[in-house]
């Protein structure tokens, strides 16, 4: 096996740009965790973030389809309840396995650790690479 | 329980922001499956990635202590080692274990969704969070 068979194995094109950023996995991560909705007030506590910078993910998430907003004022004053739609939770899942695989794979990495030869590079070594 | 009592749980401030990049978790998941050092043309191919990013992702990785580059012409032409320091794989291996907690949370979710309730959110619901 060479590395230039596994060109690109390790360049994670499905590792989801919009998902990736740290405060909103935690976001999405809460959403996923929880009931149908959260409200803004507990999902700043939550995720440690402050109202502008909640504000900030949430339309960034809003635009990019993954989450919804929907206020109401049933406890006695506007409440913002934030919550996954059909397709955002299916596109953090999807994320989700993908870090699933890059955990299994360091993992094993780590737990076999000489023992066998994991890595995919044959002895071709240096430029092996197509430019 | 309340989203009081909770606070912070979604934040992972230990989600390392120097290993979290995309193109970096790639560069650093191809270390970790593979043997002592990968050569800059290997990494390069396997994570799909120009010479420059390459370069700029590795020069951030270096000053951060996770990575050791080293130089050698043993090939007839100037090769460079890119290996993990000690640190900077025990780093990772901490990271990546950030990223398991994560993964599990959402895989337990997803099979158990509505079966229990997972979210430590109370009945006191808005405003229950300190400002």
């Amino acid at each position: 096996m060479s590395a230039a068979e596994h060109r690109g194995r390790f360049a994670y094109p499905e590792l989801d740009r919009v998902l990736h950023e740290r405060a909103r996995l935690g976001i999405l991560s809460c959403l996923i965790a929880g009931d149908e909705a959260v409200t803004f007030a507990d999902l700043k506590g939550l995720c440690d973030l402050t109202d502008g910078n909640l504000s900030r993910h949430l339309k960034a998430l809003e635009e990019a389809g993954i989450v919804a907003l929907e206020r109401d004022d049933k406890a006695g004053r506007p409440t913002t309840w934030i919550s996954f739609t059909r397709s955002g939770r299916k596109r953090f899942l999807d994320y989700v396995e993908v870090l699933e695989s890059i955990v299994r794979n360091s993992t094993t990495a780590k737990a076999s650790r000489r023992a066998t030869a994991p890595l995919p590079l044959g002895d071709d070594g240096v430029g092996s690479v197509p430019a």
